[in-house]
């Protein structure tokens, strides 16, 4: 069966990303859940912090008792007591009294505000001398005011910074429930591709894709899977597309060289009962022969094998199927960072398709530069001198040295 | 002993993060070397692809057979021979001849060049039309053309991404050299702290900065080890640093929110034999109370307890030594995006120290809004909310409603 090819745009592909399923959720460690996906809006379950707390150190006070002191004419209150850091005061604070309190201290009934101990005095033993008034509220925090018992705080589909993990912390959630990591099964073939810790004899090449998606699935939060390195045999592919169908969530077959196996690619892919072709061809570069079939809720990928393609294209059509998978939105280059740069060289496109260039960056007097990096496909050599990609947009024929670009910078990518 | 009291810059202590010497190196399976930082330069062992290959389907021609054709006057060329992946052709290419080749597949000795498959025609069954004439070198890589055996391709202290890992694959390195991963001990202090999954009582809160510091260290790099709560009690404070002391490279005390245990930070940290103070006091906000004492080769660093000006603090302080223990330069904000935004509302700040403002951003028809997030800094919520950073530098009394600024955007964060 010849399956029909109707190149599509790179838009089309990413709304296809946006319209699929999240996976399940799962729960993790609290100390493992940096950089996870929140599965479920999270609503305080109460209040927080919870009681009246002083921000600073010093005294608590009744600030009616303070109005009015100043430096040249000081108040006096009554030194009531002290508060234990963890522990409720046992006393109430009488009117024109005072009692010390430690930065997180929970103040004691009849108290409203602090005062910073910078503003005051011992002017004996029990009894502090003031130099400010304070307004009631002063250097407090009120019990609801981090947030109101039923406050919606964290959105699902959030991923989780160490500040967001350490506000699950305060309100006690031990074990969030995530999204569960998408398993990608990694199949390389080509005849000429040998294992890395193989020595390639003369016409053969070691087997740098597999290494490349496993780094690419890993980082953008996935769970590679290696299924191995298959020659360009229908029935071996065939067989271990199925095993990863079965183990997996998605599996990434990095189109082995050689003629015929990607043409192949599309066919076995078809083969599965209840296969759906969603992609075949794309119109942009790299990543024009770019495959999507979804078997199920399994989503079979088939991606170039020139690895400079290779890698654009997994940035291009497979990590937003992994953001969606995870829960997110399904957006192409959200671990990018962005440089505005002015482009070195003339690049030229071609109408009818999108370019993503692969450039250099330099910082000079004159601001950021940015440098194409030309280069064949098949080298390594332009991905590693590169620090990441500029869009030429569909139906531009081009960008003129001098321009003002916007540079998609690489994860990883130090600025 | 009372420990000298000298604010630094923030630039001195950014100094001293560079001076600081990276640890030892390790190996580590390629499949783990992501992100890992590369301990020495990286020179090719071989050529690479090392032998001459195709980079399109097509024919292997010598190219001076194929001049003047066109797609009017087409040339004819003798088919030769098919060349196998991965196998070593057993022909030499005739003059006048071809040889059928698949990407990536090994030129026949004798051949210079390939013409694709686009631009011919099978004539008979031994004879090839070709409607294009090719240069010598068209669509081949040449055997040292990704690398030079020799070649030094990555440098030392290089944070390895997907395609360096993809490099070292290409060449054979199945277990790279890299620094070893810093183990910071994280020791929460306070008598009011109860671990998350405890119940706090009134008065008493949950530990937040063990959570948030040990995401920080795991993504900036490092190994969090976590080394408990302490009460605030001097005995057995000691204890617990020592021993982190003695297991860890670096240990973070996020100061206990009491009176007395801040300035009993720098005492306890000062009374291990050999103990050098570092910093004492910065010129920064937040981020005042940052202590950092060296004691060999471990380093002893005292963090604010309030949650915010912890993170803060870590992301000012910490992060650039554990940059610098991983063998970078040790420059802060490396992992920050950058943003270009107006800032909508007037930000102060006193002279004579940085101040780091916390924003939330905004995109809107006049471009990136940058709102400052105010809030108490024992307020979670005024981190969960934000999403980056501005700098206000020493000198200024603030940035005005309306300016241009760069914020930097926390890690993690989406765009």
């Amino acid at each position: 069966m010849k399956p029909f090819f109707e190149v599509q745009t790179l838009e089309a592909v990413w709304q296809r990303a946006r319209d699929t399923r999240p996976l399940a959720s799962e729960t993790v460690d609290l100390a493992a859940a940096a950089d996870r996906t929140l599965a479920h809006d999270f609503a305080a379950p109460h209040d927080l912090p919870g009681f009246v707390r002083s921000t600073m150190d010093g005294f608590a006070v009744r600030a009616r008792d303070t109005f009015g002191a100043t430096e040249s004419q000081a108040g006096y209150l009554k030194l009531q007591g002290e508060v234990i850091m963890g522990r409720v005061p046992d006393f109430s604070l009488d009117a024109g009294s005072c009692a010390r309190i430690g930065t997180g201290g929970m103040l004691p009934d009849g108290a409203d505000a602090v005062i910073m101990v910078e503003h005051t005095r011992e002017a004996s033993r029990d009894t502090i001398e003031v130099s400010r008034s304070v307004a009631p509220g002063s250097h407090v925090i009120g019990a609801a005011d981090d947030a109101e018992a039923g406050q919606v705080l964290l959105a699902a589909g959030q991923r989780l910074r160490p500040q967001d993990v350490g506000l699950l912390a305060a309100l006690g959630v031990e074990e969030p429930q995530v999204f569960r990591k998408p398993r990608a099964g990694i199949i390389s073939t080509g005849d000429e591709v040998v294992p890395v810790d193989t020595e390639p004899g003369p016409g053969e090449v070691r087997d740098v894709n597999a290494t490349v998606l496993g780094a690419q699935v890993r980082s953008a939060g996935g769970q590679p899977m290696t299924m191995g390195l298959v020659p360009d045999d229908e029935d071996r592919l065939r067989q271990t597309v199925a095993k990863s169908l079965e183990e997996n969530d998605l599996t990434l077959l990095s189109g082995g060289s050689s003629m015929g196996v990607r043409d192949l690619t599309a066919e076995i892919f078809l083969s599965f009962p209840g296969a759906e072709l969603l992609v075949h061809g794309v119109s942009v570069a790299p990543g024009k022969p770019f495959i999507w079939v979804r078997v199920g809720h399994h989503h079979l990928l088939g991606l170039p094998g020139q690895v400079t393609s290779c890698l654009v294209t997994f940035h291009l059509f497979v990590e937003p199927l992994l953001e969606r998978l995870l829960g997110r939105e399904g957006t192409a280059f959200t671990r990018f960072g962005r440089l505005d740069a002015t482009l070195t060289r003339n690049i030229a496109s071609a109408a009818g398709r999108e370019l993503f260039q692969r450039v250099r960056v330099e910082q000079t007097g004159a601001g950021w530069q940015a440098e194409p990096v030309h280069g064949r496909s098949g080298l390594l050599r332009s991905l590693v001198q590169g620090h990441g990609l500029v869009r030429v947009p569909l139906g531009s024929e081009g960008l003129d040295e001098g321009s003002k670009i916007e540079v998609l910078l690489f994860p990883g990518e130090s600025s």
